[in-house]
């Protein structure tokens, strides 16, 4: 069925407020909040050189495609298209917090060294913590995570077990002074992160919620295009700890994996199930050995991880340091149990690369890709393809699907080039002949499929994908 | 025209995937990515006694209305209901960015000091810059401001004057060490804020930059639901520096503002002239002498502002110390022309508050509001109210509003003085007797109007009012 038939095509062409600003970086017009870049004046810096330090694939693809800027060592800003990759990612992560009803809060990045005294960890945390004197000389540090922070919240504002469960999350710039950085964003000092923050009444309540998060962050990974195999990060008694790192796989991982195979039949079902899928066996290379390994070779699978994520219940340790109590039932106050559960997203950019890319440039998932369209137009001087080309992103556009136009002064041996590089996952390519037989290429970048199609097809096809 | 109709309504009811999780922290469903909160278990501290050092009215609301946490002086983290207000706000400012072709880059915090030796500003800048060494004793800072960090993007990518006008802007958090910081957010030490750069050929080319800037700022305000007077910070001559503080209407403000009264009248128009509107009279108190004022007593307001807005145009002050150089057409390096934009986001949550409020709390503007509709249900442990509620804010959520559920159990001046002081623009009020009469009570928190009304008339109401 097509959706949008030709009539109703022509319609919206018709009644779109078309602008065309020469003075203006954008040729754009405005529907849904979507603007419709043109290439020649976006900002994309494309780089034939690549920083000596720049040893792995993604941190080498992320400077040739013009995702960020190196600012310092471990520092970095984003450019326009590697920040639509992160604020894609961020919507995600969010939106999954959301649904399972975390509450979302924007912590400041400086802290007082005070919280982290009162703690016990501002000592213990050694050089990684970037420590701060204000003008008054007093001291402050670059928060590296939360928990005294959010602690010191919850203590300010919370009364009653009737307030609990509580979950506060932020996604939130961090700070931790590596002594060397390197691979890229993969592990800078300054990276964006969403840390969680939980408050139970008891571990039982305590477990349900790590369970929730743990089930949560699969389908997080899972909506990122992502394999990720939760691995057991400390083999604590039951009743005891409960942690979890998130390993998604990539051949150019820096961990390697050993997991049971029957992981991803389970991750992938519609419900997961905590119990079944945190009782099988997947560790990390120093912990697993051959001699007791619980299952037998033929179901394990070895493969090499990034860690993205970690999940941590930690007990009573933070509220009982920072005396944070609430009333409970019986009109007696307790500590709160609590937990800690954070995602790497400007991390996660680098490592979708590593799990994503051939040797022609980036191949982002659909869900985290800058634009999901990129129309590469040959002619470019010629009014019936830029008429042709203008049509389809007006069109898709109003559909809210998110569209580049190469509409540079390049031979299309650069414009193929760089639309691969860049890895948008559509390119629709408007030729000479395109205006004289209606059809247009279709080239889809992961598998290099091109097809023939009118502008009709392209539209009835993504409107197809979108249901 | 009634646009969601009974029967469509009830239709829209039944497709929802309505779910009630007890457990969890949020009665919600999910349509269009918007979720309803329900108040009791809704992170919301509300607080009856404010900090000793909240001197102004927008910085004890906003501790009163749950929006902050102080974390140190200066320094506070955001709770759910500020951090909506915020993000509101956030993209407001974007969508105006993006509407005249600015691209959207994001810089880290910390920067290096050998940036800001090299444009001379390490020195000079004093003890408002938060300086900061790191593992390796090396000289890093908290970005003030970012003049120096975008001219090195800007100088390590750009080759062409065909790559100009390019204007870069960011919304990052960003660090002034106030020897006393007050006011909450409005002079805090970390804040967040909205700066743009731009990049032009020559000052012809940077003037019409200035010029749409401007006019985009009076947008972004207008939008905001804020009256902004552009003052002339800096009186130089035609060809000199240009320069404009956006000062926002509020009794309360800092400042005087001396201006024209015709400003109002253009500044609503819908075509901003820029010429017509920076010729007004339009001065603070300092510089306003009644002796040389060039117009009449009769023709001039005096009124109290708010600073949240500065536009500044410095030529090639930092391209030229910086070695920023493209080539232009006639194929000779040149210094591009530069300015700054700056709009202080988190500071307009305290100055929208000053301009906004009344003696029973905030009175949101529309746009920004944390939630457009609160819904009061006076008895609650009836099922035939919570019905009632539930598909209203079903049908309003299925609209894309935003809506606050009042389900705690409280008594209804409780409820009535919570709704008022968070100044959540309309409240819907659901008693014992409209599941008899079919009648709610809508109330608009501003005026204090009171209507009965039926739902179908409430959403008939709101869908009116979106078209």
């Amino acid at each position: 069925m097509i959706l949008l038939n030709k009539k109703k095509f022509l319609n919206i062409v018709v009644d779109f407020s078309f602008q065309m600003r020469p003075e203006a970086n954008i040729m754009y017009f405005k529907l849904n909040r979507k603007f419709v870049m043109r290439l020649s004046r976006y900002f994309l810096p494309l780089m034939k050189e690549t920083p000596a330090d720049a040893q792995i694939i993604s941190h080498r693809l992320m400077h040739r495609a013009g995702l960020i800027h190196k600012t310092s060592a471990g520092i970095y800003s984003w450019l326009p298209l590697g920040l639509r990759v992160l604020e894609n990612i961020e919507r995600i992560v969010r939106e999954e917090q959301d649904r399972i009803g975390n509450h979302y809060i924007k912590m400041s990045t400086i802290q007082p060294a005070d919280l982290w005294i009162e703690s016990g960890r501002y000592d213990a945390y050694g050089k990684e913590m970037l420590r701060i004197k204000d003008r008054h000389d007093r001291d402050f540090l670059y928060g590296p995570t939360n928990e005294e922070q959010v602690t010191d919240i919850v203590r300010t504002h919370l009364k009653s077990y009737k307030d609990l469960p509580l979950n506060l999350y932020q996604i939130q710039w961090k700070f931790r002074d590596e002594i060397r950085p390197r691979f890229g964003v993969m592990r800078g000092r300054e990276f964006l992160m969403k840390d969680g923050y939980s408050f139970d009444v008891d571990f039982e309540s305590a477990k349900k919620t790590y369970q929730s998060i743990f089930q949560s962050y699969l389908r997080t990974f899972r909506r990122l295009g992502l394999t990720a195999i939760p691995v057991q990060a400390d083999s604590g008694a039951i009743g005891g700890n409960m942690s979890h790192e998130f390993q998604i796989l990539a051949e150019t991982g820096e961990s390697t994996v050993y997991y049971d195979k029957r992981y991803e039949e389970l991750a992938n079902s519609a419900n997961i199930d905590f119990d079944e899928l945190s009782s099988l066996y997947a560790v990390e290379s120093e912990k697993h050995d051959p001699a007791t390994c619980p299952i037998p070779e033929d179901q394990l699978l070895v493969k090499k991880g990034i860690e993205v994520g970690h999940i941590f219940y930690f007990g009573t340790k933070y509220s009982e340091v920072m005396g944070l109590k609430v009333t409970g039932s019986d009109g007696k106050p307790f500590h709160p149990e609590m937990g800690s559960y954070g995602i790497g997203v400007s991390r996660l950019v680098g490592a979708i690369i590593e799990a994503s890319h051939d040797d022609k440039g980036i191949v982002w998932p659909e869900a985290v890709a800058p634009f999901k369209v990129m129309i590469i137009d040959l002619v470019n001087s010629d009014d019936a393809t830029m008429s042709m080309g203008c049509q389809l992103h007006k069109a898709l556009i109003s559909m809210g699907i998110d569209v580049l136009y190469d509409d540079r002064n390049e031979r299309p041996g650069v414009k193929f080039a760089t639309a691969d590089l860049i890895g948008i996952p559509y390119h629709v390519i408007v030729g000479k002949r395109s205006t004289e037989t209606g059809l247009v290429e279709l080239k889809h970048r992961k598998t290099g499929q091109v097809q023939e199609m009118t502008l009709d097809h392209i539209i009835e096809k993504f409107n197809k994908d979108k249901s």
